[in-house]
């Protein structure tokens, strides 16, 4: 076991001071941010976060997907890189811990480590880079973990470009308007990790500070079109109206009842729906539904997907309307990698700091980056496992807690130059 | 009978003229319009429009809700006073007759008897007032017909000031910004007409060219606010959600089974849903819909509002979330004047234009102005019964067909001095 004197913690005031300054771009004035992907608040915090790498002595890059990158050359050309970040944008009305304190607890972490060499005469035997990932929400532009999922080969860049908003705006001039169309080649890094809040209360019951994700659940993310006649309210006769709005619910109802009838584990969600023209007095036309089915079990999703795609006919039907499953983003389940879920664990063990195994139902940048290289999320409770609002909150101890665990995880990981299999032989 | 040659048929090139002008002020590109009420495309087409009637002679008026008034004296000041009018807003993604017909018809109408008497050297009776009321459409603020409730006294111009748009915006600050907060007094007028398209294919059916509006129905107007609460949609079990779209989704294929169920002719809708925060990967905290129930008889209102509200606790549990009918509108069902239908029939027959009678499910202004003066809507075809959307069309020969319908009702009710009751012995 590791000497806990030898220990390496955080550098706890940067930390804090560069949470409160990024927690001001796209302020909400209720505790929260609204920071959507390539709007100007979510430009503005990524400046200044550039800026702060610069300032620091970080070769800042853009690669061309908007990924913004900052680079450490710590022990010359040949040293394996080791990747930490996650992103600065936000949900719409979102919290200011979803994303941001991954990105900047990276940059705390690694200054931490800096100071560390300079101090004690010592030579690092890996480089450093932190990433700021271009659309992990994908509230915007749909799908999420755009940038990371480019970076992966999970999908194209060609695919993420022509990505539109509800505007029709796209990702490509969004990128070139807000100045993040970059044309840097990406690090190619040979470790990937990210700190994240836990949206759920399962750490909180189990008094858990620290969490690695051992899985990440399958998804399935379906995008519904549902197209009926615009008519007015008043006098089109009930048997003649085509009610968009009306199919809509019967599809959000059959969604939560795939949920409820499944015999084993399975989230179902519409969590948006546009509708169109979406006035008190015109029936419906068109509406679009956002649905995402979620389960640990492959077998689960594909039963699930099956029961809805044979329910919609007879909705179509019953509600006079044509649907048609416009786009399907599938996000396979998985595991990241155990040696770094081990790390985490012994880490945590040597700071006293109770843990737990997660699995991860929701997104994040490291699915993606699992794909290509041994990747890992591990997490620091949100009180009431409240994400994705503006009342998200991970207390200060949490916070620091987190990043001790990051930076000292760092450091083993240069102690064994970057060799994932000899972690247990350094430490 | 009156002998046809003395019958008076509108300039109909001054018609399709204004016509052809108003459709360009919000042109979608796709044949419709956009013009909500107190946008730039609304104000642009007002300020069009009373440079129209000022060129020509027309007192401008603006009253303190909006409505523009174009008042035009033949006849001395203690002559009755006849209105004629609609509304030059227009749905969002709406057609270029609905209203503006009503609107320009009613300048083209008085040119051609002001014309008229000036080269047959005869003196007009009555004095003549064109009127664009402010939010027929009720589209962009609620409660629909607003500037004409003002003025008929239904609604409190306070209350009417004091509402908003989706975005906060007050009827008040937009009418401002417009600069459509007049401080004229609104003219008082004795009888109101207004001509407009019909959104149903009855008249078509029926091989009608002209249809007076006998009755209206009544309607119920009901905002119902859903409060769940925002989660995203991978951590949160699936029993801890309080999904505001699902209970919408709910409550919305509850409205539409009231119109199944009833045993007299309903018909029931939810046009608008407005989702909070509406990103796809999280449950929806808010959800609010705008529903509507219309009935030509006032008890089947009442039993479906009743079932209705007992149906919402169930919804609610069900669900999770707290349900809340947070305004309800009502317009109680009612009739036109039956000398201006008897008028409207007469007049179309001397055409030989054939007629029936129709009633209106529809809210026009005349509705709200119909409380305090005699007043009437007819109607000519839409093709296909198509309104609220922007391919709604009705045929050159119709348009001109209601104008001169327009027009010789105009003179045979100028004739008869205003006293609707001597109509039958001037003509």
């Amino acid at each position: 076991m590791t000497d806990t004197l030898d220990m390496c913690r955080i550098d706890a005031g940067l930390l804090y001071s560069l949470m409160e300054t990024q927690a001001r771009y796209g302020d909400t004035g209720d505790g929260g941010i609204d920071r959507q992907v390539l709007t100007d608040a979510h430009r503005d915090v990524r400046n200044w976060f550039r800026g702060e790498l610069d300032a620091r002595g970080y070769s800042v890059l853009v690669d061309d997907i908007g990924n913004l990158f900052g680079r450490i050359d710590l022990a010359g050309p040949d040293a394996p890189l080791v990747m930490v970040g996650s992103h600065l944008d936000s949900q719409p009305k979102g919290g200011r811990f979803d994303g941001a304190y991954g990105v900047v607890a990276a940059l705390a972490a690694i200054e931490t480590l800096r100071n560390e060499a300079k101090t004690r005469h010592l030579q690092p035997s890996c480089n450093f880079v932190i990433v700021d990932w271009m659309n992990e929400e994908g509230a915007r532009f749909q799908p999420s973990l755009l940038g990371s999922s480019v970076y992966a080969g999970g999908v194209t860049r060609d695919f993420a470009l022509s990505r539109e908003d509800s505007d029709g705006k796209t990702v490509e001039s969004e990128l070139r308007r807000t100045g993040y169309m970059g044309s840097d080649a990406a690090p190619q890094s040979d470790i990937y990790l990210e700190i994240h809040i836990e949206g759920d209360v399962k750490m909180e019951k189990a008094a858990a500070r620290i969490a690695p994700f051992v899985r990440h659940w399958g998804a399935l993310k379906l995008r519904i079109e549902v197209r009926g006649e615009q008519n007015h309210t008043g006098p089109t006769p009930m048997e003649a109206r085509r009610d968009a709005l009306l199919g809509a619910a019967r599809i959000i109802t059959e969604v939560r009842a795939l949920a409820d009838k499944a015999d084993d584990t399975l989230y179902t969600s519409v969590g948006r729906l546009d509708v169109s023209p979406n006035s008190p007095n015109i029936v419906p036309g068109n509406a679009v539904l956002f649905s995402e089915l979620r389960a640990p079990e492959p077998e689960i999703l594909e039963r699930a997907e099956a029961e809805l795609r044979s329910a919609l006919p007879a909705i179509a039907k019953a509600s006079a309307v044509e649907v048609e499953i416009v786009s399907v983003d599938r996000r396979p389940a998985g595991k990241f990698d155990s040696r770094l879920v081990e790390l985490t664990e012994q880490v945590a063990r040597d700071f006293d700091l109770p843990t737990m195994q997660l699995d991860t139902t929701a997104g994040h940048d490291a699915v993606a980056v699992n794909a290509i290289m041994p990747s890992l999320v591990f997490a620091v409770p949100s009180v009431g496992g409240v994400i994705h609002r503006n009342d998200e909150y991970t207390a200060p101890e949490d916070i620091a807690a987190g990043g001790d665990v990051l930076v000292e995880m760092l450091r083993r990981i240069d102690a064994a130059r970057g060799d994932l299999d000899r972690l247990g032989e350094s430490i």
